[in-house]
C-alpha cells in the first residue's frame, strides 16, 4: 500500500482533533448511537462530525448528510456501516483526506471467498486514508478521553486511567479485559483491537505503543502475526525504551488454532516457533488468560525483583501457605529471613525472634493491630534475603478495608522491592483499592505467582539485532561474507553437509569422499591406519536415509574396507534401484554423549535451531529446546543447563565430563551458518554430534538448502 | 480415644437439638458476639445457651454463669475462650454430657512444644466428648441454618444453599471458599474447618458426608492426612455413594509443604505419593485453588460427560477461539458437528450449512437474537458428536443479562448431557444467575477446561478395595496367603530376591547360587551349554551395590567361569574388606526394553508401585509412573500405555514388540508381592526387567525385609 506514514496516521488517530462518525444514529441506545456518546462522556474535546442522511442534529452536534459535506480532512473516522456500505464510505473518506479509518464491520476477510473479496476492495478504497479492521472494536483511548468504539464494555464500568495498553487481534477480548481490569481497579491507557488487520497491524501498533508516553507496560492479544519482522522491529523499539511486552497468544491447542484461523484469518505457525520467537522478541508470555492483566499490573507498578527470593507475609496462616506452595511451584525460592529480621517483626508482638523465622512469616498473632502488621512489612522490605514481598490479606481486612489498604500503599510509596498482595476472602473492593492505589493485588495464588516470576525475570533489554561478530567462534564466516553463488542447491550428500559444517567452523569426525572400494580402502589406512577401524557410508544426494538402504557400516577393520565397501555399494544399488555415487570413508567417532543439532528455516520468523540430546532424548522424550537466531554464548549455554539430559553432559554414571567450552563453540558456528546463509538454508541437521572431554565432532549430517533466487 | 461412636457425634454436631455457646459476648461485634448472632440469622430452631458468668442475657437469651448450670447436656458447644481456659470449659462440657466441642482458640499443636501439651491436656479433658479443632473456624451448615462459626465470610455475603460440602484443614480457606463461592451463586450444603485435628479429622468428616442426604459432592482442602486408612474407608464409602470427592492438596512445592506442616501440623509425605494415593481412592484432583470451586460446581449440576468431545458455541470469535484453546490444552477434543447438526443450526440463521460446521460454532452473525441461539443450543445437546456443550456469554448478555441466563437455564433442565457457560466480560451478576439456575458458569476459559475435564472423567466408582483373587497371574501366591514366618528379615542377596520374585510368579532369568568357583562352572555348563556364556554376580547380603565393588561380569564363557568367578571373588574380597558368601550364575538375559519395577512401604498410605524404563529414562528423564496397591490389569496397561517411554514397548526403531500380556502378568505377580507382604515389604527392585518379544524376565533385583514384628 502507498498510504501516508503509519506512525503519523497513527498519532491523528490516537489523539484525533476532529473525528467523523459515519452512519452514526441519533439514538444512543443503538450500537451506532454508542460512539458519539462515548466520545462526549469521555471527554473527548475536538470537534466530532456525524454524518448521516436522515438526521439534522446528533447530540447536540451538527450532523452532516455526506462525507463530502464536512467541513475539513478529519482525523480519524470511525465507520459504522455495514459492510457492504462500507467500502464506498471509506472510498469518500480517503477522497477528502481523512488520516485514518475505524472500520467496524464484519463480513470481510473471516467470512469466505466473498468476504476476502470485499477486504481487497476495501483496501484499495483507503488509498492514502489508513485502515483500521475491518471487524473490530475500534480504538479506547483512557489517556487522552478519545474513544472511537462500540464495545459494551465502556457501557458498564467506571475506567481507571492507567500505564498499561493493550493491542488485541480480537474486538470481543478487548471489551473482555477492559471490563475485567476495571472491576479490579487495574488502570489502562490505550486499547486497541486490530480485527481483520487489512492494513494497520498489531506490529504498527506495537510500534506505536512503544514510543508513547501515556504507555508504560504493552500487553498483546494474539492469534497470529502476519509480519514477524515488523513485529521483531517494534518489540526491540518497546524493550529499548524499558517497556515491557507480555503476550497471550491462543493457538498452543490444535483446536484453538483452527478457531484462532477461521476467526480473524490470523497466519499459522506452530505454537513452538511462536514461543521461540516471542522469547527472541523479549516478549513475556502469559499462560493463563487472567495473567494478561496480572502479570501487565505487577509490572506498571514500576518495581521488578532482582531476584527469585520471596518473603510472604500472613495473618492467616492457611492462606499463608496456599500462597507459599504456589509460589514454591512456580520455582520462587522462599528462604527464611534472618535473625536480625526475625528480631524486628517478633519485637512488637512481645514474641520470640524465633517464632517470626519462617517463610511464611505469620503475625496471626498479631490480630488486627495495623501497626504490627507494618512495621513486619517494613522489616521485610528491608530484608537483604528477599527480592520481593507478597502480603496476604485475610478477612479481618474485611471490617475494615481501609487499614490493609493504607498500610500497603504506604509500604509501597516508598519501597524500592515489589510489594503484591494476595487478598484470600472474596473482597472486589479491596482489591479494586489496592490496585487503585498502586499496590499489585491478586485474587488467585497462581497469579501471584505468575507475577512474581514476571516481576523478577530479567527486565527486557534490547534483544541482540544481530550477533556481535567478535562472539563468533574461530573458523566461522561471519554473517553476509558468504560467497553464496558457490554453494549447490537441493539436498547435499553426506561429505558435501560435513564440508559445509567445517567451513563454518564445526569440528567434523574427519572422513574421505571416494567413489570406489580401492579408494575406499586407501583412504581407511590413511586415516586409521592398517590396525585401525572406519565407518562406511554410502554417498549420494539421493538418498536421504542411508541405513534404510543398508548403507551404513560402523567398525569396520582397515584391512578389509575393500571387500566391505563393495558390498555395501552392491547392497545399496539392489536396494535403492540405481548405482550410488560414492562412498565415504569415516574414522570412528570419539566417546562421548550424542547431540543432535538442528536449523530449520521458518519463513518470515526467521531460523530456527534446536538442540537436543541423541536417540530416545529426542526421539521418545522430545527433550530438545528450540531458540530463533542468533544466539549468543550465553543463551547457548543457558539452554545446555535447561535440557533435562544435561546430566549425560556433566559426566554421567562414570562417564569423564564433556568438554562444554568446545560445544558452545560447535553450536555457536553452527548456528552462524544458519545466520549466514539466511534463506537460502531450507534446513540442515547434525545427528549425532559427539560431546565427549577431548572435544566435539559432528558425525553425520544432513542440509538442505534453496536455489540462488530465495538467497 | 474413647469418646462417643464419631458418626453418633458428628450427627450431633451437625444438626444438634441445643448449642452451649461457652464464652459468648453480649456484643454481636465482637468476634465472640458472632456465633449467637449468626445462629439467630440463619435460622437456628434448637435452643441456644450462651454461658457467661457475667451477663444476664444475650440476644434476648437467657445467659448461664457457668457450664454445670446449663439445662441440659447440649447436642454441641461453641467455645470461645483462649487457649488457657479452653482447656478447663471442654473438662465441664465434658462432665455434663455433651456431644462435641468446637474450640476455635490457636496456641495449641501448632504453637511449639507447650501447645502440643496444651493440645494433649485439651484432648484428656474432653473425656466421652468429641472435639473439632482447636484452632479452627468451626462449622457452616447452610442446608440445616446451623451456624457454629465465627468466621467473617458470614458477615458479608448472602449464602446460597447448594449440593456441595467442604472439610477444610484451614478456617480461614475455609471463609475464602465460602464468600468466593457465594458472590458467583454456588451454593454450599456443610463447610467443616477441622483445624489442628486433636480428635475429629478430615477422614470422620469425609466418612459423615458420605452418608450426608444434603450433600452431593465432596470438597477437600488439605494440607496433609493424619489417617491414610480411615480416609481411603471414607472416600470408598463416598464413590459407593456415587458422590464424586474434588481435593485441593497444598505441599506441592517444598516451600508449601513446610508451610503447611508448621500451619496446623499436618503429616508430612512427599505429594507423588498422596496424588497416587488420593487417585486410588477414586479423588478428583484440582490443580488450581479456583477448581476447587469450580469443578464441584460442575460437578453438582449432576451430569456427567460420556466422553472428552466439546461443542463450543459462541456469539463472540474471540472469546469462542480463547475457549477452544483452553479446551484443546486441556487434551478435550473439539469435533465439528454433523452435517444435520450444522443444518439445523444454519436454518433459522438463514445462511449455508457449511457456515456453521465449525467448533466453535460461531453465531455471530445471529445478533441477539435469542430464538436462534436457543436453537443452536437444542441442536448441540442433541449432536451425537458431542459429550457435552459449553456457552460462550458475551457483552451482548450485559444489556439484558436474563436473556442469556433464561435460554441456558431452560436449555439446562432438560440436558441429559452437561451444559456449561463462559463468561467473557466481566459480569459477576450473570455468573451468579447462571450459577445459581443451575448452569455451572465460569470466568477463565482454563475453568471451564478444568471443569469439562472432570466432567468427563469416569465417574467414581467405588475403588477396589482389594484385588481379586482370580484375576492373579498364574503361580502368584494371593493375598494374605503367605507364610510369613518362612522369610527372612533385612536385606536379601540377589539370589533370594530372585528366589522371592519367582515365589509370586515373576518370571527371572534362570540361575543358580553357588559358592565356590568351581560350582559356577559347573552351574555355567549346565545353565548355557559348553559353548554358551553367563553372567556372574557376587552374592552377599551386605553388598547392596555389587557392581561399585567389581561384583558383576558379563558375557563369561562357559569355560572360563571358574577362573573367572576366582578373580571376582578376589577381587570383592580386596574391595569390602570381607570375603563374601557366595556367587550367582545367570543365563545371559533374553533381549528386549529394560524396564524398572520398585515396591516401596509408605506407612499407612500402603505400599506404591513404581514403573519406568530402564537407563536414561528413569535416571535422567524421571519417566515413572506411581500408584498405590492394590493394582488392576486394566491399571497397569493404561499405566504402560502413559508412560512416555511407550513406544519402546510397542518395537521401536525396528526391534520386535515385547509381549505386552507376559509383562502385566509380570507386573501384577510384582504387585502381589507386595499386596502378600504388606508391612513386612519395606522395599523391592527389579532393575532392570527385560521385555521382549518372547516375554520378560528379571535379570536383578533387590528386596529390603522388616522383621516379624512388624507383620
Amino acid at each position: 500500500m502507498t498510504g501516508m506514514a503509519v506512525q503519523d496516521a497513527l498519532a491523528r488517530l490516537m489523539k484525533p482533533r476532529s473525528v467523523a462518525v459515519v452512519g452514526a444514529s441519533a439514538d444512543p441506545s443503538k450500537l451506532t448511537g454508542r460512539p458519539i456518546a462515548y466520545l462526549q462522556r469521555h471527554g473527548f474535546d475536538g470537534a466530532i462530525w456525524p454524518v448521516n442522511p436522515r438526521a439534522a442534529e446528533i447530540g447536540g452536534l451538527r450532523c452532516y448528510p455526506r462525507i463530502a459535506d464536512l467541513p475539513g480532512a478529519p482525523d480519524a473516522a470511525i465507520v459504522l456501516l455495514g459492510a457492504g456500505q462500507a467500502v464506498g464510505a471509506v472510498a469518500e473518506l480517503s477522497a477528502i483526506g481523512t488520516g485514518a479509518a475505524i472500520v467496524l464491520a464484519g463480513g470481510f476477510g473471516e467470512a469466505g471467498a466473498d468476504g476476502a473479496a470485499r477486504q481487497q476492495a476495501l483496501r484499495e478504497a483507503a488509498g492514502r486514508t489508513r485502515l483500521l479492521g475491518p471487524n473490530t472494536i475500534g480504538v479506547v483511548n483512557l489517556a487522552d478521553g478519545v474513544v472511537l468504539s462500540a464495545t459494551g464494555a465502556l457501557e458498564l464500568h467506571e475506567l481507571p486511567v492507567g500505564g498499561i495498553s493493550l493491542v488485541s487481534q480480537s474486538g470481543g477480548i478487548l471489551g473482555s479485559v477492559l471490563s475485567r481490569a476495571a472491576a479490579r481497579g487495574v488502570g489502562f491507557a490505550r486499547l486497541v483491537a486490530t480485527g481483520n488487520e487489512a492494513d494497520l497491524d498489531v506490529a504498527d501498533l506495537l510500534a506505536h505503543l512503544a514510543s508513547d508516553p501515556a504507555t508504560r507496560v504493552i500487553a498483546l492479544y494474539l492469534e497470529g502475526l502476519r509480519r514477524p519482522e515488523a513485529f521483531r522491529d517494534a518489540a526491540r523499539a518497546a524493550a529499548a525504551a524499558g517497556k515491557p511486552v507480555v503476550a497471550f497468544k491462543i493457538g498452543r491447542s490444535e483446536a484453538g488454532t483452527r478457531a484462532a484461523i477461521s476467526h480473524t484469518g490470523a497466519m499459522a505457525g506452530t505454537d513452538r516457533i511462536y514461543d521461540a520467537f516471542l522469547r527472541a522478541c523479549g516478549v513475556i508470555r502469559a499462560e493463563r488468560f487472567a495473567d494478561l492483566i496480572d502479570i501487565p499490573a505487577a509490572l506498571a507498578a514500576g518495581r521488578r525483583a532482582r531476584g527469585r527470593r520471596v518473603a510472604v507475609l500472613t495473618s492467616t496462616g492457611g492462606a499463608g501457605a496456599l500462597l507459599a506452595d504456589a509460589a514454591g511451584i512456580a520455582g520462587l525460592d522462599l528462604p527464611p529471613p534472618d535473625a536480625a529480621t526475625s528480631a524486628r517483626i517478633a519485637a512488637p508482638l512481645g514474641v520470640a525472634p524465633e517464632e517470626m523465622a519462617g517463610n511464611p512469616v505469620d503475625v496471626t498473632l498479631a490480630g488486627v493491630k495495623p501497626e504490627v502488621f507494618q512495621a513486619a512489612i517494613a522489616a521485610l522490605l528491608d530484608s537483604a534475603d528477599h527480592d520481593a514481598l507478597a502480603v496476604v490479606v485475610g478477612s479481618s481486612a474485611l471490617a475494615n478495608p481501609d487499614l490493609a489498604a493504607d498500610a500497603l500503599a504506604a509500604a509501597q510509596r516508598d519501597a524500592v522491592k515489589p510489594l503484591i498482595a494476595y487478598v484470600s476472602p472474596h473482597a472486589p473492593q479491596i482489591l479494586a483499592a489496592l490496585n487503585r492505589r498502586g499496590v499489585p493485588a491478586f485474587d488467585q495464588p497462581e497469579a501471584c505467582a505468575a507475577a512474581l516470576s514476571a516481576l523478577a525475570a530479567a527486565p527486557a533489554g534490547a534483544p541482540p539485532a544481530a550477533r556481535d561478530p567478535g562472539t563468533l567462534p574461530p573458523g566461522a564466516l561471519q554473517s553476509g561474507t558468504l560467497p553464496s553463488g558457490t554453494l549447490p542447491s537441493g539436498t547435499l550428500d553426506e561429505a558435501e553437509s560435513q564440508a559445509l559444517f567445517a567451513r563454518f567452523g564445526v569440528p567434523v569426525v574427519e572422513g574421505a569422499a571416494i567413489r570406489t572400494p580401492e579408494e575406499a580402502e586407501a583412504a581407511a589406512l590413511r586415516l586409521a591406519g592398517p590396525e585401525g577401524r572406519v565407518v562406511l557410508k554410502v554417498r549420494d544426494r539421493r538418498i536421504a536415509h542411508k541405513s534404510d538402504v543398508g548403507g551404513v557400516r560402523l567398525g569396520v577393520p582397515a584391512g578389509a574396507v575393500a571387500a566391505e565397501a563393495g558390498a555395501l555399494l552392491a547392497r545399496v544399488a539392489a536396494q535403492a534401484g540405481f548405482a550410488p555415487a560414492g562412498l565415504l570413508v569415516q574414522r570412528m567417532a570419539p566417546p562421548g554423549a550424542e547431540l543432535i543439532l538442528g536449523l530449520r528455516r521458518e519463513g518470515a520468523f526467521g531460523t530456527a535451531l534446536l538442540i537436543g540430546f541423541g536417540g530416545v532424548a529426542t526421539e521418545i522424550f522430545g527433550d530438545t529446546a528450540l531458540r530463533m537466531l542468533p544466539v549468543g554464548q550465553a543463551e547457548v549455554r543457558e539452554l545446555l543447563a535447561g535440557l533435562r539430559g544435561a546430566p549425560l553432559l556433566a559426566g554421567h554414571r562414570g562417564a569423564p565430563p564433556a568438554d562444554m567450552a568446545a560445544l558452545t563453540d560447535a553450536i555457536l558456528a553452527f548456528a552462524s551458518m544458519g545466520e549466514a546463509l539466511g534463506p537460502r538454508l531450507v534446513e540442515a541437521e547434525i545427528n549425532p554430534l559427539f560431546a565427549g572431554p577431548q572435544g566435539v565432532a559432528a558425525a553425520d549430517g544432513l542440509v538442505v538448502l534453496a536455489g540462488d533466487a530465495a538467497g
